[in-house]
């Protein structure tokens, strides 16, 4: 795809380096040609690390074994690759994990078990980590400090633009620093991370306690944004705490619940929703930034799935994709979600116009006034049920012509 | 939309009169011009009657209508209407119900509640059943046996082709004949019948065991039909029995077990499954037939929910409408069902070539073979997931840009 969305923000924000990490990336002729599509970050001492993998059952060969090594809590490296998922792949795809991660270990200098793996591309397609041979060592020579943007280019499939985010708060007095990067585009939902997402602070934060930090922060950041519905073999999201603020003062915290990480959470999540929210603007062929307000619902969890039930209807997608505020498409989705809703009680707003109320077409209806208001880039759509106290909110797109253009002609 | 659908029936049966039952269309101006819209059966007798209603918490006034007069388990009347759902519209809907069924039943010469009724078209607009007064005496007076293509012409809505289905068969030594219309298009999914389907026999069946076939007979015919994974407000499928064929000698069933049911059983259920197969080859936008096949699940259930997986998958849709064997895609629909999979011992086949097998991309994969195959109309996509004796067949549509083309532009 050449254009970029129209979602695109408009201003990219300035992403310091972290301390104690340092990045590079290099094309290793994966699949693209003229673009880079490997990304090596690594750290200078062992980092803590935290993760959320696709809950798939299919799941690809990287996050198997994400999962395995996750579990000592500590990475010296990271090695992403673009165009190639490697999921699907049987033994030769866990070989190539293997493969790539020794040779990471190797240059780096550490074990392979430190170097943690993602890939996102084509499914089922052997991946040659021969590839990664050639340009490895060289990775190694040149990563440093910064570089987020490219980094974020790296990674890249269909995604139309880069997607970083970035944020500064502090642990005791000392200023700590959080860095974020990610690529989506179509295959998002939740019951997963998001495609790709890689977050580093400097903070020096336990690798228990950034994981229930990163757990917290998933849930109404990734997991509360769809584009299709659908759940990606690959989806990974893994966090690194360098610790190297220590060096400046900053105190080691050892437990999520530490009073003292009260700012530091709120920034995490700030960084979470920043690039969730752009994973959003980015879906395929989307037009439309949409978010899905649900209030007056039993309980969070009615809510979400009644909200999500909205978010992956194609007929309410489509609609909004013909600025048609068709809110009987809504009332479908919320009758097909399966969970308490009482239709003489529904009220439906499109970017903050009653437009139904307690069942009926709201008496006020004013169809050019709506119409006008679909025209925006970005729709609201609330929807309250009128039954408890349960709210939820999530992110979702358009269902365009270019999604199908894009997606019936990915791979050819 | 003025094309017809590719997949549509090459031919179209000769379709019986059913004894007992008349029918009649008129053009009440409910939406559209210069076509009929609504269509009245009238019994002689009072018939049996049975029925399956959308499972949506949102249901149309007409389905409430229903579900309260199906009780009786007779019927002397239906009346449906297109262009209008009387669906989220309130006491007015249920108003615009016990007016037209009070309209219909003093033209028969009934009670309102031996009328049924079923509407299709726009949902949250009020229903002006005023539109039915001129028109009511008229069709009660020109009901004729037969015209069942004008019955299924008149509850088009978005539909590019009218649907009827027809079977004979015998109960004892009496033929019985069995027809059926129907109306679908977009949303479309299961936890429901169907959009609208009305299907008429002359068997004297009891109302009873009239349920317990219909129950039966949807499981794996319109519940096992997706276009879009979107459940109406309005989905109805009853099925009436005039009973006349018992003045012919045809003994009275009061059991669905009853043995001389065999035959029957058999007619009444492919008259359904012909039915909604022709809702997925008129699915919107529609280019290919889609069957998706499971086998070897831990049970019917496990795979019925991910065939539904993958055929509700808009990345698969899609890659089916670019003649694309994205094998990655079913993999990836699989994974997300939620259901027990082994990644390695999955195989898929699509038209009959195998391009994976037990967790790798088949050896003798050819691309030009799979290629050259997916340009049939017809695609049947199967998964053998190696693990248990669970089998089940949906059927789909692909996804195409005039599915996004019909529903961004349908109210306006």
């Amino acid at each position: 795809m050449s254009h970029v969305s129209p979602l695109a923000p408009k201003t990219m924000p300035d992403m310091p380096a972290i301390d104690g990490a340092r990045l590079s990336t290099a094309a290793a002729g994966i699949r693209y040609k003229g673009r880079t599509d490997v990304l090596l970050l690594l750290f200078d001492e062992p980092a803590a690390v935290a993760g959320v993998l696709t809950r798939s059952k299919c799941a690809s060969a990287p996050v198997d074994w994400c999962r395995a090594n996750l579990k000592s809590g500590t990475a010296r490296a990271l090695v992403v690759n673009s165009g190639n998922a490697n999921a699907f792949t049987g033994k030769d795809g866990r070989e190539a994990c293997r493969f790539t991660a020794r040779l990471a270990a190797r240059a780096v200098g550490c074990r392979p078990a430190e170097v943690l793996l993602a890939s996102t591309g084509v499914i089922g397609e052997p991946l040659d980590a021969a590839a990664f041979d050639g340009v490895m060592e060289g990775m190694v020579a040149n990563a440093k400090p910064g570089g987020w943007l490219d980094a974020a280019k790296a990674i890249m499939t269909t995604d139309t633009f880069p997607k970083v985010a970035t944020a500064k708060t502090s642990i005791g007095k000392t200023t700590v620093t959080i860095c974020g990067i990610a690529k989506g585009a179509g295959m998002i939902a939740p019951d997963m991370a998001t495609m790709l997402s890689f977050v580093f602070t400097d903070a020096p934060i336990a690798a228990a306690a950034l994981q229930k930090l990163l757990k917290d922060g998933v849930a109404d950041t990734f997991n509360a944004v769809t584009i299709d519905g659908d759940t990606s073999t690959s989806d990974t999201l893994l966090a690194f705490a360098t610790g190297a603020a220590a060096a400046r003062g900053a105190p080691r915290i050892g437990r999520a619940s530490d009073p003292r990480l009260k700012g530091f959470r709120q920034a995490f999540e700030t960084v979470l929703a920043d690039l969730a929210e752009q994973v959003a603007r980015d879906g395929e062929g989307a037009r439309k930034l949409v978010e899905i307000k649900v209030e007056g619902a039993v309980s969070k969890t009615s809510a979400r799935r009644i909200a999500m039930s909205i978010a992956n209807s194609p007929l309410v997608k489509t609609a909004i994709a013909g600025e048609d505020a068709n809110w009987g498409r809504v009332v479908m989705a919320v009758g097909k979600a399966g969970e308490p809703a009482d239709r003489d009680k529904l009220s439906i707003w499109f970017n903050g116009i009653r437009v139904a109320h307690k069942g009926l077409r709201d008496p006020g209806y004013d169809e050019a006034k709506v119409s006008a208001a679909m025209q925006d880039p970005t729709i609201t759509l609330k929807v309250a049920l009128g039954l408890g106290r349960g709210r939820d909110r999530v992110l979702t797109c358009d269902l365009t012509k270019d999604y199908v253009a894009i997606n019936g002609d990915y791979r050819s």
